[in-house]
């Protein structure tokens, strides 16, 4: 599958993880043309972490896996989506999702 | 309120959009600190437009504003989510998000 055109304007692309079941985003991680190959090769996420310079794949440490059913991209393919099912808590925090704070709320009238 | 944090690694931080009816993920755009205060100021959905490098309220041409009901931050402040809903398709072609086109799909054994 030709890869190629999602990393042409950055080597990295901004990968949204979401639950198949609840719809809930779970995280965002950045993939290169090799995570994202694995991903597909292993039927789990793999990203590249950007602090660590290197190829991540998600729950290699914790066993926290996300495994993956379906990517989808964007209209001018430079961002991916991952949709699957995490096993355990996405969160290093042991949330299970990474966006568990709310920052702001609109004030109802 | 303090927002500065989120712009302390990078200028930019990506903001995923959110329809809070579906759960469906229809966009992803990039916001620096005045982005984020116009958001909350007005309730609808302001970027920092990374190739025409200016603000950019979502719907300013075409009328399709996003209306964000809530601001979610992740566990290492470094993406945001708009959960909101929008006012026509999200998407410059029309349809309702910007992630329409399934680039995978995980082969069932």
């Amino acid at each position: 599958m030709e890869l190629r055109k999602f990393f042409v304007k950055a080597e990295l692309v901004p990968v949204i993880c979401q639950d198949e079941r609840s719809g809930a985003v779970l995280m965002l991680g950045y993939a290169n043309e090799e995570a994202l190959r694995r991903t597909m090769d292993t039927g789990t996420a793999w990203f590249f972490s950007r602090s660590r310079q290197k190829l991540w794949n998600k729950g290699e440490t914790s066993g926290n896996f996300i495994f993956v059913r379906r990517i989808l991209s964007d209209c001018d393919d430079d961002t991916l989506i991952y949709v699957g099912t995490p096993k355990g808590p996405v969160c290093h925090t042991g949330h299970p999702t990474c966006f568990f704070t709310t920052l702001w709320e609109k004030n109802e009238a």
